[in-house]
C-alpha cells in the first residue's frame, strides 16, 4: 500500500462515472419497469478487495421503503452491490412495499453469487425513484435483477448505461470522475453518477446519487468525507423547497487502487465529486431556465447566512421575476425581511451578477436596467450586520417547471 | 345607549363597503401616480363622534415606510382618517421615503382642517402598494391628497370608489357589510374594503384592508377583536408563501350608531367580515384557477396542525398537481412529512374532497380517478396522532401565476 502524496495530480471527466475506480462494474437495462420501454434497472457492483461504505439519506419522516431497507443494511458499514430502479418510488406501498424491497436485495443477491460471488441480502442497497405511492411490478423487477448481473460490464460503458436507467424527468446522465495521479502508474479515482431534475430540497433531493472509489478507506473514513461534503453540496442545492421521500447518497470504498489517501485528501475528492454533481442536477432541473446563486453575506453565523439564503432561493416571487429577467430587487428584500433572526434593513445590500441594484436598503442607480438575460445569475445579499457567508443554489420557476409537474403524474 | 342583545338579526352585503357604518365617508380618485390613469389614491374619513382605531401589520422585517407611520401614530389608539394609495409601495426608499409618508399625513391632515375638521397628521394613517424600491411622484399624492377630500361621499358610492382605488393586479373590488338589527330602526355595522391578490402569506398579504364601524368600542376592544380575527383568517391565506412589507389591517370606530356590542359580540362581527375578505381575497388571487383548503386533522396540538397544514399548502409539488386537477396524493405525503415534529408515516390518511386517497400510509382503492376538476379542491389530512384541527386557504400554482409575476415589475 502507498501512502498519497500531498498533492497529488488530478482529472476531472464527465465522460466517467461509476465504473472508472478499479474494482466496480455496472450495467443498466430495460426490465419493463417504465412502460415506455426506456432503461430502468441499474446495478453497481463492487469487486473488492474492501467492501467498505457509507450513505446519507432523506430527513423526511415519510420514508420509502428502499431507503428504510438501505438505511439497516449500511449499518454494517460494508455493500456489495446497489440495485436501483426508476419507474416506481416504491414509497408510501406500505409492509407490502417493503417486502418488495428486501426480495429484491434477495434476488440480486441470489443472481450474485449464482454468477459466482457470495453475496448476502444485506450486502445490497436498494434505491428507487418514480411516482410515489404504487407497488412496483415486482415480476419485471426480479426478473430484471437476474439478468442485469450477466450484463455487467467493467468498463466506462457499464457506468454509463447504469447512470442512463436511473433517469426519470432527466434530459440527460449525469456521471463524473476524479483521477490522482500520486505517482508514475500509481493512481486513485471517485467516480460517480447521479439522478435528480426536481424536488430538490436542502435535505437532498430526489436524488440517487451513487458514489465509488478504488481508494483504501474504512466505512467510518467514508462517512466522515460523505457527510461533510453532502453538507456543503446536496444541502444547499434546492430547486422548489420540496425534499423527496427517497432520496440516497452512497460511497462504495473497493480499495483496489491499493492507495490509502489522507482523510483531507479523501474528503477534498469526495467535495469535488458531489459539487460537479450538483452543478449537473441544477443545470438539469425541471424547468430550468436560469442557474441561480444565491449568496448571504454579512451575516452573524454562517447558519443565518444560510437560513436567509434558503429563504430568498425558495421565494416564488423572486424565482419568477428571475425568469422574466427582471432584477426586482425589492422581491429579495421582502423575502430575506422574512429571516428568522434580527436584520437591519437599512444595512441590506444587494447586487445582481456584480452590479448593484440595493445599497443600505434602498435603489441603486440603474438598479432597474440591470441585465439578467443570461442563463447565470448570482445574487449576492449583503446584511451588513457581520462576517459570515453561505451560498445555495436554485433555479428560476418557469412555465416549463408548472407544466413538468402539473401535465402528468411523476 | 343601548345594550346589544345577545341574538341580533344580522345580514352581509357584499355591494356595501367601508361607508356602510353611519359617521364614515369615504373617496377614491385617479391622482396620476399610475401610469395608467386608473384610480390610485383613496381615503376613509371618521365623522365620529369616537376615533378609536386599532391596527395589526405585516411581520416582515423589512417593513415599508407608511407601515412605520401608521404604526407609530396607532399608539394612540386614535384615527381620524387613512390615506392609501396604489402604484408604489413607497418600501426601501429610504430616509426621504419616511419623509414622503409623513408629507403625505400632513397634507390630508391640512385639507380636512381647511375642509372644516380640524385634524391632525398624527391622527391619519398611511396605507401604500405596487412596486417596491421607488419614491412616490410627490407632486401627485400632494395634489390628490388636497382634491380628494372635496370628493368624499358618505354613501355606499364613496365605499365603493376608495375599494377600485386600492387595486393593483386585482381584478375586482372586494368589500363587505355586515349589519346587525338589535331593535326596530336599531343597527350596528361593520364594514371593510380590502385589496390583494398575490405576495400572501400567514404574516397578512400585500394585503391593505381597512374596517369600519359604528359600534360604540374603545381601542383596546377593536385590538382584541381585531387580533382574534385576523390570526384565523388572514394569518391562515397563504397564496404563495412571500410576505409583503406593507400588510395593513385597520379597524375604525366612529361610535355613531350609539350601541355597544358585547366583546363576543364585536369579536364575531370582525371575524365574519375578515373571513369573507379572505375568500375573495382567495378567489382573486393571481393566476388562480383552483381554490384549496389545507386542514391537517389529528395533530398533537392546534399549532402542529396550523404548521402542517402551511407545509402543504405552500409545496411547488402539490401546488403544481392540483393545477393540473391531478390527484397526485403521494406529494402531499411527501410535503407532510417535512414537517417539524414526530409523524407517524402509516398513521397518515389523506382523502381530496371527500374520497379517500391514501389510508394509513399507502394508496386507497381508485385513488388515481379521483375528478379535482372543478375550482375547489378540499385536502383533508388526518395524522392520526391526537385531536387537534387547522385549516388554511391556498391556491395552485398556475401558469397565470408565472406569468403574472415574471412578465413585469410587480
Amino acid at each position: 500500500m502507498r501512502i498519497a502524496t500531498d498533492h497529488p495530480r488530478q482529472w476531472l471527466l464527465r465522460s466517467q462515472g461509476v465504473t472508472a475506480p478499479e474494482g466496480f462494474r455496472a450495467a443498466g437495462i430495460s426490465a419493463g419497469i417504465k412502460a415506455s420501454g426506456k432503461p430502468d434497472l441499474a446495478l453497481v457492483f463492487n469487486e473488492g478487495p474492501d467492501y467498505a461504505a457509507a450513505g446519507v439519506f432523506t430527513r423526511n419522516q415519510v420514508t420509502a421503503a428502499p431507503v428504510r431497507w438501505s438505511k439497516q443494511v449500511l449499518t454494517t458499514g460494508r455493500l456489495r452491490a446497489v440495485i436501483l430502479n426508476s419507474g416506481g418510488a416504491n414509497a408510501c406501498t406500505g409492509p407490502g412495499g417493503f417486502q418488495d424491497t428486501h426480495a429484491t436485495a434477495e434476488a440480486v443477491a441470489a443472481a450474485l453469487s449464482a454468477w459466482g460471488t457470495e453475496t448476502g441480502a444485506i450486502e445490497v442497497a436498494v434505491c428507487s425513484t418514480g411516482l410515489i405511492g404504487d407497488r412496483l411490478p415486482m415480476d419485471k423487477l426480479l426478473a430484471g435483477a437476474g439478468e442485469i448481473v450477466h450484463e455487467m460490464a467493467g468498463g466506462l460503458h457499464g457506468g454509463e448505461d447504469a447512470a442512463r436507467a436511473i433517469m426519470t424527468t432527466d434530459t440527460v446522465p449525469k456521471q463524473v470522475a476524479l483521477h490522482h495521479e500520486v505517482a508514475p502508474d500509481s493512481n486513485w479515482t471517485v467516480g460517480a453518477m447521479a439522478k435528480g431534475a426536481g424536488m430538490m430540497a436542502p435535505a437532498l433531493a430526489t436524488m440517487l446519487v451513487v458514489l465509488t472509489t478504488d481508494a483504501v478507506a474504512d466505512a467510518a473514513a467514508l462517512d466522515t468525507a460523505l457527510r461533510r461534503a453532502a453538507a456543503l453540496t446536496f444541502d444547499r442545492l434546492d430547486i422548489d423547497g420540496a425534499t423527496s421521500t427517497n432520496d440516497t447518497v452512497l460511497l462504495l470504498a473497493s480499495g483496489a487502487s491499493g492507495i490509502a489517501p489522507s482523510q483531507d485528501d479523501l474528503d477534498a475528492a469526495v467535495f469535488a465529486i458531489c459539487d460537479d454533481l450538483c452543478a449537473q442536477l441544477q443545470a438539469d432541473a425541471e424547468g430550468v431556465t436560469k442557474r441561480v446563486s444565491i449568496t448571504v453575506a454579512g451575516a452573524r453565523s454562517a447558519d443565518d447566512a444560510l437560513t436567509a439564503a434558503r429563504i430568498i432561493g425558495r421565494d416564488s416571487l423572486v424565482k419568477t421575476a428571475l425568469f422574466g429577467s427582471d432584477p426586482n430587487w425589492g422581491r429579495v428584500l421582502a423575502a430575506v425581511g422574512m429571516s428568522p433572526f434580527p436584520l437591519e434593513a437599512d444595512r441590506i445590500s444587494v447586487s445582481f451578477n456584480g452590479s448593484p441594484v440595493c445599497i443600505d436598503g434602498a435603489g441603486a442607480p440603474g438598479a432597474r436596467d440591470v441585465d439578467l438575460s443570461g442563463a447565470d445569475i448570482a445574487v449576492l445579499v449583503d446584511l451588513g450586520l457581520g462576517e459570515e457567508t453561505a451560498t445555495v443554489r436554485t433555479t428560476d420557476l418557469s412555465h416549463a417547471y408548472v407544466e413538468e409537474n402539473s401535465a402528468y403524474s411523476s
